[in-house]
C-alpha cells in the first residue's frame, strides 16, 4: 500500500496531488494517506506538503530500497526477491545464512553498509554507508562445482558493461573478476558456494563496487590501487541505475548460460574487456612465483598461460598480477 | 574430573575400588566421588556399589560418548575435538552450522540418532537411535573444490577397511562411496563443502553406517537393497571399536593426501575393493541413460568409462548402477 502512494506521487511528480484525490484513488482514508506520507518522509523521500494543494514528490533518497530498484528492473528471477538492510557484516555471510535454510533463486541481498565486507582469500573490503553497491545474488545453478568459474566470469562482464553504460568510463576486467578503471580497482566479486562433490547446492555472487567513495577514504588507508567511479568520472554516480543495469545484464547472461545456449559468445565479449590478455603476468601460488604470458581465456573461464619455460598451463585462479597495473612494472 | 573416576574404574575393573581410595587418588572428597559415580550411572554405565568394598565397573554403555571414543584413538587431528549429541536432524547439517562460524580441523560430530538423516541428492537416510554410526568429520583441506572427490575416495576406503578389520565381512566399494556387503548397501558417505571458486573453505565428510539395525527396519520400509553389518555378520557389532578404526584409518590417509605423499597408493588399494571396476554400468545423468563399462579409476578419483560407442569418458559422479548389484541384472 505504501508503495502505491509512492507510485502515485512519482507518476504525478510535476504537480500536487491532494490528500482527497489520493484517498479516493487508493480507496483508503486521508489519515492513512497522511501516515504513509509521513513514513516515506522518514525514509528520506522529500515530499512537499501543503494543506491547500496537497503532496508533491521532490526527490527520492539515494538509498537502494527494494521499491526503488524493482521499478527499474523487469526480470524473471534476479531481484524478484530483495532483502534490504541498512547495515550488515557482509552480504555474502548474510546470504549464506539464508541459504542454510531455503531461498528463491535470484534473491538479492542489498546493504547500504557492510561492517565486515569481505574480499577474496579472507581479505577485507571497505564498504562505507551509501557510497557503494554492496550486494549478493543468490543462485541455484544445476552445475558442478568446477563450473562455478563461469558464473564469476559472467558477473564480471555484467558489471563492467553496466559501468560503461551508466558512467561511460572504460571499465576493463582483470581476470578473473576485478573491474579496473584507469588501472585501478573499482569492483571486486566474491563467489562462494555450498556444494556436494558433483552438484552445487547454492552459489552466491557477492559484488562490491566503489561507487561514490571519495579519494580521501582510500588515501587515508594507503589503498593506492583502488579507486571509485565518482573519482574517475568526476561526478556522483546514480547507484540505483547502476545496480539495475547490473541486474539486467547479469540475468540475461545467467539465463543464457544455464539454458545451455553456449558460453562462447560471452567469453568472446569478456575477452574484449580483458586487461590481462596479451600481458606478462606473475602467478603466485603457495608462496611460489611463476612468470608467464596471458594467452587466452578458455570456455571454462580458465586463463591459458604460457610460462617462461614455454609450458602452456590453464589456471583456475590463485593470485595473478598483471604487468602494468596495480603497481607491477 | 568425571573422566578420571571412570578411568580409575576402568583400569581396576577386575576389583572393587573403595570410595576412600578413589578420593585419595584423585584428591577430591568422597561426596564428590559419589556424585561422579551417580552421573556415570545415569549415563548408562553399570557400576556395582557396595558400602563395604566400594565401586566396580561392570559395563560401559553402548553409546558413542566422546570419552569412550577418545581412549581408542591416538590421532593428530581427527576426533581431537568431539561434539556428541543424543539426537540431531543431520550431523552434516549440524557441522555446516558449526562451520559457518569457526572450527578446529578434524572436529568430529557424533549423534546417536538422526531425525532427518541425509543421503546424496537430497535423499533421506534412516538413522535409528543407537543402531548405527552417524558421524561427520569437519576438515579444512588446502584444496580446490574439484579435488574434494579425493577425500570422498579415501573416506570410502577407510570405512571399508575398518569394516573388514572389525567384522571380517568382505566390504566392497561401489564407486564413488557406497560400501557394499554381500551386494547390499551398508554405508553411504555424503561429502559437502563450502568453497570459493579456487579454494575449499570447509569440507564435511558425513558417514552413515547401518551397524546394528535389524532386518525388519529395512523390510518394513521396502528397502531391499540395504542391509546392516549385524544382519550380515549375524551378531551385534561393537560400534565404538568400528568408529575408532574408521577414524584411525581415515586420519592416516587424509594426512598422507594433504601432505602430498601421492594418492597413487591409496587409489591402488581402493581399486582392489571396487565392486564397480570391470563391470557393465548404467550412468544416469539429467534423466538420460548411458551404458558403458567401468575401466579404471584415475588419480582424481574419477571413474574411467568406455561407452557402448567406444568413446572413453571420465565421470565425476552422477548416478551409476552396477550390473549385478542393487537389483540391476
Amino acid at each position: 500500500m505504501k508503495k502505491t502512494v509512492l507510485e502515485e506521487l512519482r507518476e504525478n511528480s510535476a504537480e500536487y496531488l491532494s490528500g482527497e484525490e489520493l484517498s479516493k484513488k487508493l480507496g483508503v482514508s486521508r489519515t492513512s494517506i497522511w501516515k504513509h506520507i509521513k513514513k516515506l518522509k522518514e525514509e528520506g523521500y522529500i515530499i512537499e506538503s501543503s494543506t491547500k494543494v496537497g503532496y508533491k514528490l521532490i526527490e527520492a533518497p539515494d538509498i537502494l530500497y527494494p521499491k526503488e530498484i524493482e521499478r527499474l528492473i523487469d526480470t524473471e528471477i534476479v531481484g524478484k526477491e530483495i532483502i534490504f538492510m541498512e547495515s550488515v557484516d557482509s552480504t555474502n555471510n548474510y546470504a549464506k545464512m539464508v541459504a542454510a535454510d531455503s531461498f528463491i533463486e535470484g534473491t538479492l541481498i542489498i546493504a547500504e553498509e557492510q561492517t565486515l565486507g569481505k574480499g577474496r582469500m579472507g581479505r577485507g573490503w571497505i564498504s562505507p554507508k551509501g557510497k557503494g553497491i554492496w550486494v549478493s545474488i543468490m543462485l541455484k545453478p544445476d552445475m558442478k562445482p568446477e563450473q562455478a568459474m563461469q558464473i564469476t566470469i559472467i558477473a564480471a562482464y555484467a558489471v563492467a558493461k553496466a559501468i560503461k553504460e551508466v558512467t561511460n568510463l572504460e571499465a576493463l576486467i582483470k581476470w578473473p573478476n576485478d573491474i579496473v578503471v584507469n588501472g585501478k580497482k573499482v569492483c571486486g566479486i566474491l563467489t562462494e558456494m555450498g556444494a556436494e562433490i558433483d552438484a552445487i547446492n547454492y552459489l552466491i555472487v557477492g559484488i562490491g563496487i566503489n561507487t561514490n567513495i571519495d579519494k580521501i577514504s582510500f588515501t587515508k588507508r594507503g589503498l593506492n590501487t583502488a579507486t571509485s567511479l565518482k573519482i574517475e568520472a568526476g561526478k556522483t554516480i546514480d547507484r540505483k541505475l547502476l545496480l539495475s543495469k547490473i541486474i539486467l545484464n547479469f540475468e540475461k547472461l545467467y539465463l543464457d548460460l544455464v539454458r545451455k545456449l553456449d558460453i562462447t559468445n560471452i567469453i568472446s565479449s569478456y575477452k574484449k574487456l580483458s586487461i590481462t590478455l596479451g600481458k606478462d603476468i606473475r602467478i603466485i601460488h603457495n608462496d611460489e612465483e611463476q612468470l608467464g604470458f596471458a594467452k587466452d581465456i578458455n570456455n571454462s573461464g580458465q586463463l591459458v598461460v604460457i610460462l617462461k619455460n614455454g609450458e602452456e598451463i590453464e589456471i583456475v585462479s590463485g593470485e595473478v598480477s598483471v604487468r602494468g597495473i596495480y603497481g607491477y612494472v
